[in-house]
């Protein structure tokens, strides 16, 4: 995240200092008097990323505290925040990868496969309650309960796109709602706790929130069309797996609702093969990746606006040299 | 739990009716806007059984209020507590019944069977944070920090149990260990948050809490007996599973470590081809079950005086009554 040229350096310098403090929690908080727990732990580590939610958090308190620019006006709760918001987004990562049958049928479990699931889904459950204890000694019952009701969100957007597997005739709306409630409730939500604990006015307080739910949005988007189109080893994770997991996406939708009979009967046979190049070409020549990718900028230029609704500031500018770099985003 | 015609019938029928309570509680607090996700939650029903934690909370409460034994001292936060507390109980009963891949393959995956792990795991995390979610809505920090601390230590049960899996030389500390984390952590912070609820004295609480730990303990060794040895009908789950899952319980690792290497030997055919008749039958008759049975026992009478060092009264005497009903457990 931070890794963007255009980003403030002695703000991204700042930041990185205070991302290190949320990894040291991370760790402290997930560490065990069990060895066997410790060493699944370590696992944990390989599914760290761009630390988007950390990065979120800690900016919207910044720029709610009219930070001058140097996290001066960070406190130990934002950091354990953007501890809670990472962990819980990992576990999500963890549950990910529990194979459904079908997937274990295709790939022919190995040894070393044959107890992946039991594990993932103990582990996961592990970090979300980790997660769960960490906000508690916060000590602010009203950090618990937006946890718990953004969590409680962000399951009921996975159960719904579970229930729309391979549904072909997804709407565009029902997309939209799935990744509301999957990313842009947690993301909008790190924004708005980041603020709260800045104690910003109202006002502050949803501008941010706003501006990191539309950010949330764009950032799915995006990610749908890396898992579509992008290169394995530029995107930095297996691609096609929405494919093979029978997810629906934009561009795949809107492809779908748009194309000839013949077209169509080319992509759901694609679909149904499971395979992506053969998709992502015809996806790409009907336009519909260059009209995903359209959508996602507005998004962003809509969480640009929300941004101008926070305090003036250094570290406002910042929030919107991160959602500007989003525009170019390749990984 | 409560059908044992040796409890108290008028504390019974004030019992059952705050658990309806809980019960309305538990569903309104799954209710969604979505319909797929409502859909899913009625499955859920299919696990609620003995309701055991619910029951001790409401229970603890009672006695640590010297309640006259007509429930007139619970309050609903006593009703939140109850069904936060079956809520994760559920999750974990959910996520249980994600197969690893092993039992996939064995069973062979049928369509039906081919989205089960996914919404699984979906579920039982909806279930996890809606629990964490209700729980937040009592506005007592002491109660998240304990459910936090308690599902912590829960999952570090459930991960040291999959971490000994196949473990033939598991020893009797560490399976201890495990059920101490994964059933009777759990069912310990009922008693004490009921009593807590209650504005019980710290000597109150830790009385409650250990006697709960301790029914917790010696329920664990009941249901790992009656997985091994109890018939499908009476038990009303699929016996076998703890073998076809790997796990050592304990008349399994007593026989172990005392039989002679051809009774050893006899056993460990028996284990790795999942053939729960044939070790029920050795380990019954070199003594183990009984033996099994009677530390369960041990852990009753323990709990029972724990039970003795709580205020005296009709609640209190109720609670007793639970705990002699477990020591004829058949189901």
């Amino acid at each position: 995240m931070l890794d963007q040229i255009s980003l403030n350096p002695a703000i991204r310098r700042v930041l990185q200092e205070q991302l290190d403090r949320v990894g040291v929690t991370f760790e402290r908080q997930l560490a065990s008097d069990l060895t066997a727990v410790n060493r699944l732990c370590l696992h944990v580590g390989a599914y760290r990323g761009k630390m988007l939610r950390p990065t979120l958090t800690l900016v919207s308190g910044m720029v709610a505290a009219g930070d001058p620019g140097d996290g001066s006006t960070l406190t130990d709760a934002h950091i354990r925040v953007a501890a809670v918001a990472e962990m819980i987004h990992m576990a999500t990562l963890v549950h990910d990868d529990v194979l459904d049958d079908a997937e274990v049928r295709r790939r022919g479990a190995t040894v070393n496969h044959l107890r992946g699931n039991e594990t993932a889904v103990m582990l996961g459950d592990y970090l979300i309650s980790s997660a769960f204890h960490l906000c508690s000694t916060i000590g602010d019952p009203s950090i618990n309960l937006a946890f718990g009701e953004i969590t409680k969100t962000l399951c009921a957007g996975e159960l719904l796109q579970l229930h729309h597997r391979e549904d072909w005739s997804l709407d565009e709306e029902t997309y939209l709602e799935i990744i509301r409630r999957k990313t842009a409730s947690l993301i909008g939500g790190c924004c708005r706790l980041g603020a709260r604990l800045s104690r910003a006015d109202q006002s502050t307080e949803n501008a941010l929130h706003d501006a990191g739910f539309r950010l949330g949005v764009a950032f799915q988007i995006q990610d749908d069309l890396l898992d579509l189109i992008g290169e394995e080893t530029t995107v930095g994770k297996s691609v096609g797996r929405d494919l093979a997991k029978g997810k629906v996406t934009l561009p795949v939708l809107r492809f779908l609702s748009h194309a000839s009979p013949v077209e169509r009967g080319r992509a759901l046979q694609a679909l149904r093969e499971g395979d992506a190049c053969a998709l992502g070409a015809l996806v790409r020549s009907a336009g519909t990746i260059d009209s995903a990718s359209d959508e996602a900028r507005r998004f962003i230029d809509e969480a640009r606006r929300c941004i101008a609704r926070a305090p003036a500031g250094p570290a406002r500018d910042f929030f919107d040299q991160i959602a500007m770099s989003m525009m170019q985003r390749r990984s």
